[in-house]
């Protein structure tokens, strides 16, 4: 690109804004001068709200999933069923399981799963703290919720090994076709997993 | 959305990047999560880019162009033919024909075009500064790169009748088809105006 911006303070905030995943100087352009007609205080509080999250926010010290406190709301609250832990990779994960409103349990976020090809090992993860959490007793069940790649059944068949020993079930989300998936668009992976693990009807 | 965030600071930042336009909650946690994924001080040059950008940037006091100064770049370099007026309605255009690099005259931003459904007449854009810049002598050319829509027209004949009076030559940018364009795809009213303004080859 061989813009020539009239501001340098213009040029600033475009490269800035560019650096973001998905976002190409263009489109950080069009959002700058957008932001120009805002309020200086609508701004500030854009701007508040990104270093307050960078630097304000903590992971939880039992489940690492994001938090404004030490423990997270997810952990403290009374309601939720102690003796399930779901693992996930990521905040996300939390998330997207937490939208469907259908699990009162825990989680344990890994922060990634094992890569090789990216240096990530186990020690990279939350691994050890999850089989401390699981050895400290009250879990009955670990759940996982990972990616359904190589890596992430590596990672769910790692942390198995680890737990062979503790006296707790461990399930994995089923896979199968997916709610309102048409059929002749399921890859043949997906739907020999979903043909090997029929269920009966009715 | 129903979406329960693990912390409120990640629920603020998500609902101030949502405020951009064309940006929606989905994507805003994704930038989120990317944020807090990056250095602190990355965080925090681009926060601070945003407010500089909104808190630091003037408008050219002779074109009205953005700029870090009271005069901005171009209205300063004496290399640009100062008897040529480029009219534009906001700061994407100059940076439009800029990137052409066939212009070298100077330019005035209008703020906008005359639009009565929305409330925006020639007292609320930078028409009469335009005029007394005319007045004060010196152009010899008044070029109106307006969008071509009613409301550019109407804007572009608007300034053309106050300026009716004064010695200078007002030209508009040229209507056709697009460079590269399939005339099969090239709507009526440009074909139509296309043909009208048919030049003479070689």
């Amino acid at each position: 690109m061989t813009d020539t911006y009239p501001s340098q303070l213009l040029e600033r905030a475009v490269s800035e804004i560019a650096k973001l995943p998905g976002i190409g100087r263009k489109t950080a352009l069009r959002l700058s001068l957008h932001l120009l007609r805002q309020d200086s205080a609508a701004v500030r509080a854009l701007a508040d709200s990104l270093t307050g999250l960078r630097d304000g926010v903590k992971r939880c010290h039992v489940c690492h999933n994001l938090s404004d406190t030490d423990t997270c709301g997810i952990c403290a609250d009374p309601r939720r069923d102690a003796s399930t832990v779901c693992v996930v990779e990521t905040v996300s994960g939390v998330l997207s399981i937490e939208n469907t409103g259908q699990y009162r349990g825990l989680y344990h976020v890994l922060g990634g799963v094992i890569s090789p090809m990216d240096g990530i090992g186990p020690a990279d993860l939350e691994i050890q703290s999850l089989v401390e959490r699981v050895e400290a007793g009250g879990v009955r069940e670990v759940i996982f919720a990972l990616s359904p790649t190589m890596e992430g059944d590596t990672t769910g068949f790692y942390i198995s090994r680890r737990l062979a020993g503790a006296d707790v079930l461990l399930t994995t989300l089923a896979r199968g076709i997916s709610v309102g998936d048409d059929l002749e668009y399921t890859d043949e992976a997906t739907l020999g997993r979903a043909l090997a693990a029929r269920v009966k009807m009715g």
